[in-house]
């Protein structure tokens, strides 16, 4: 395991070397300027190697002298000063937090260093990509808002936290799970479930289907912050859990299902340290409701925005199996979209007495 | 301390006397009907003797036999019924589970029960507000998005849960914090501090300001969920905490302190279950800029929709006090809101290490 310490020592010696190279460029009487990845759309690919959505190898220069680049090499410069200022403080920050901290008027201008949020936050994805670094190792904390509980045991400061001990509520999944920041002391589950909805995570914790099941169960709320995304990378891949995803059958949570597993386009420059290719999707799919005989007053019609959204996920090269293909055929065909909580319908512990270990005993997953 | 089978017995009893009189009519032969208050604006007051926002005692009939209220009388009757089972199956579902569940073609016609959510849910209010139960008392789990650390110790089920070695996830406020399903076992705390926002939640954890500091840290994430207000009002009442309240300086973070503090409309017939008319205001106030400081910069002008609202919460009977008068004629006046993370212009831990700990030494907190 590294310790906090050996690691802020290395970020900062490639926090201080980005300075020293500009440094070196003045002194040598060149106009300075500082290599950083492209992160648009034609850098972006799906990476079959790794499984991962990746970012190419274009880079481009941001030159003090071009005036169209002064102000923002001037805003790269204060934001990795101002990094490197907080991890000697030993602390973390929100993003919003950052740009706060930078903003001001240039003594004997009238002009600002940022003028919004909108300004500071691209630059923190440069320093990312550029240094490859993830942001929670620049001492930025995400958002997080995942919720987990399970047979595992973590460290986490000074504190042994037993996930088996939380009660109704669970385990509020803190924003950096970096190993330096949070050690998994002890796990015994045999698979890891991840939940897209809230409500739905809380019937499972409530029937404590994590122990009569062994499991680790975690839901993200939605859209999976970067820290219960790590974390799901870390037990499979440190522990090598199968990681199962339990999703509402329309694009949108399979799309949610898509980026636990191969990643995001927007944060393209740290998926091969967050994705989890093995994830694979448990359901619910169009498939289960002749399968498991759900009435289909409880089905949805597909309305405008669900088929656009399903033609591109036809098109993503990661959805590109037969499988998929297949699935969103048969979502195509039927016009239909369907809720986890309309499982309910079938009784209000169908989806942990029955679905669940029904999907998970015949295996019937999607890749 | 109340048990839940016993809590459980009450709650039955008030849905079967409601089903018993409507079998009663009929038998008398009578066309059935049932009593409902009147949840609309006009019944709705600010109590100056509790201090929370109530419904009044007016009152409506849902009649079977007028036929513009027979599909609201039969699915009032079918939640009350399926809110029973619910209780008998010593479980508790999201309100969306609830309509899922109720939601069926009415055999031998074209007609289902529901056609969507906003049919269910409205008879949810109706029945909490004429039984006079909680929602949480019905089994009906609300979304809860809040964190809490601090000295405090509770036990959740068999779960006996330290909230002081909850690393730096913090512990997941659950949907039901009912004393009979959370009990506060020993805490050693001077005052609740309530943070409007998550990340700001999270620099007062990693400074371990519940510890330096003695007291208890809790966030809603925005908008405070139920259960975050109910935890909050039993510390409170229970514990004689203070409560006090840390939001943006703009008119929203203050509606969210007049929310926990003296309720909503839209809940107004639970307000008493939930408010905490003692919570004070502790900032940020527009005065903090000239009091600490704060450089002109890090202020954002106000919009049109802010001004809009600040004339709005400027009307309300629960802030005519002279204070909040004064507080915001100033934001008019200096035409400025701020937000929390603004602060952190004047260090990163100056909110934990000077904002916060001079407030509360001093006393200045708004009513």
């Amino acid at each position: 395991m590294v310790d906090t310490k050996t690691k802020d020592k290395e970020v900062i010696k490639k926090l201080e070397n980005l300075g020293e190279n500009v440094l070196k460029q003045i002194n040598a009487g060149e106009g300075p300027q500082v290599q950083l990845p492209v992160r648009s759309l034609g850098n972006i690919y799906f990476d079959n190697k790794s499984k991962t959505i990746k970012l190419g190898d274009k880079t481009s220069e941001r030159q003090f002298l071009n005036i169209a680049h002064t102000r923002k090499f001037m805003q790269t410069m204060l934001v990795a000063n101002e990094i490197k200022k907080v991890i000697h403080q030993n602390a973390t920050v929100s993003i919003r937090d950052l740009y706060y901290a930078l903003k001001h008027t240039i003594e004997g201008t009238q002009e600002n260093t940022f003028e919004d949020q909108g300004e500071s936050d691209p630059l923190i994805e440069d320093l990312e990509a550029s240094l490859n670094l993830l942001r929670e190792e620049l001492h930025l904390a995400a958002s997080a808002k995942g919720i987990i509980a399970g047979p595992m045991v973590v460290k986490d400061g000074n504190d042994t936290i037993d996930l088996t001990k939380m009660g109704s509520g669970g385990w509020s999944v803190p924003s950096n799970v970096e190993e330096d920041r949070v050690t998994i002391k002890d796990i015994s589950a045999d698979y890891v479930l991840f939940i897209e909805k809230d409500a739905v995570w809380r019937r499972f914790n409530e029937d404590k289907f994590w122990q009569k099941n062994n499991c680790i169960i975690i839901t993200g709320r939605g859209q999976a912050a970067r820290g219960e995304r790590r974390l799901v990378q870390r037990l499979n891949r440190e522990h090598k859990l199968p990681i199962y995803s339990l999703m509402d059958a329309d694009p949108w949570g399979m799309y949610i299902y898509s980026v636990i597993k191969q990643g995001s386009i927007s944060l393209s420059y740290s998926e091969e340290k967050l994705a989890t290719p093995e994830t694979q999707y448990i359901g619910l799919t169009v498939g289960d409701v002749a399968k498991f005989k759900i009435p289909k007053e409880v089905t949805i019609k597909l309305n405008q925005l669900d088929i656009k959204r399903l033609d591109e996920l036809k098109s993503y090269e990661w959805f590109k199996h037969k499988k998929w293909q297949a699935e969103f055929d048969l979502m195509k065909e039927k016009n239909i979209k369907m809720e986890l909580e309309a499982l309910s319908k079938k009784g209000i512990r169908f989806i942990t007495e029955e679905y669940l270990p029904q999907k998970i005993k015949s295996g019937d997953f999607l890749p």
